[in-house]
């Protein structure tokens, strides 16, 4: 079923996302153009507290016009690790280490247009944080919510994030084995 | 937390995805670029035959180079609504229509850099199809499983799709209740 690149046109590279245009040869030789968003991996992380209550992060997304609550997240950095990157958005977005950090999957968000591929862990935080002042350039808010409240909130239709509801479900289910 | 868009720049307006630029002001007053990928909303649909087993469909993903075994989805059309739009693509994926359609949720595949929408669904399809020829322009391959198939093919990481593992997971939450 593969489709090889006959042409290939960089149309821009950001900070964030770039875009291709690829002129593709399908199994059965017609030609077809496919448009590909370029985005670098990333990780994603429920962050369970030592309380039991799990640390989320509600940020303005301009994309959908809107604050959307979601599990700790980030790009990977050049030559860093998954896990390392999810170690590093925990301090980041919560100021508190990781005890245990367990891997509860991949996911691929929209493959049809965009490479980007997410690796989702869970993380039992420590007791006490180790960094006090959060990084403020991210306009990253936490708030910190029991099982009972998270799942009541996914009812009512105000958890909407794809990977933290994938990455939710995922847990619940690894516990539940 | 609203960020207020001062200067907005169209790069791309493509038959999948556009791209913009948009110079935005935050809310401390200081001013950010915020790259934006636009995609039209779709649909995801958990389709189960009357046999018990489930309708996937596998097909070629360029952005990532491989084949992706996902559930049925699609764009949709211009003043189609979501459930149109499931029980058009359903027909088109499957042959088969929907005795019943039930909405799982909706989610936002990647907030960060993309105003897609996806509305997820479980449809009871009929017992005899209604097609018997497929949209053949789509490379798409229809492949049926049962449930405990499905859910070792999760296990071994072989299903990697975003709105395919989440769309599982909610069926199955949905269902246990």
């Amino acid at each position: 079923m593969e489709e090889s690149t006959t042409q290939r046109r960089t149309l821009y590279q950001g900070r964030v996302v770039g875009l291709e245009l690829h002129d593709v040869r399908l199994p059965d030789g017609r030609t077809a153009l496919r448009e590909i968003v370029r985005h670098a991996p990333a990780v994603g992380v429920v962050a369970e507290l030592a309380d039991g209550r799990f640390a989320l992060v509600r940020q303005y997304r301009k994309p959908v016009e809107r604050t959307v609550l979601e599990i700790v997240a980030g790009i990977r950095e050049p030559g860093e690790t998954a896990v390392e990157a999810a170690r590093r958005e925990l301090l980041e977005e919560t100021g508190y280490s990781a005890v245990t950090l367990t891997r509860l999957g991949t996911c691929y968000p929209s493959p049809g247009y965009v490479d980007e591929q997410i690796d989702l862990f869970h993380a039992q935080l420590a007791r006490e944080p180790v960094a006090t002042s959060l990084d403020e350039d991210e306009n990253v808010c936490m708030e910190c919510y029991t099982s009972t409240e998270i799942s009541a909130m996914i009812d009512r239709g105000e958890i909407q994030d794809a990977k933290t509801l994938l990455a939710w479900f995922w847990w619940q289910r690894e516990r539940s084995v």
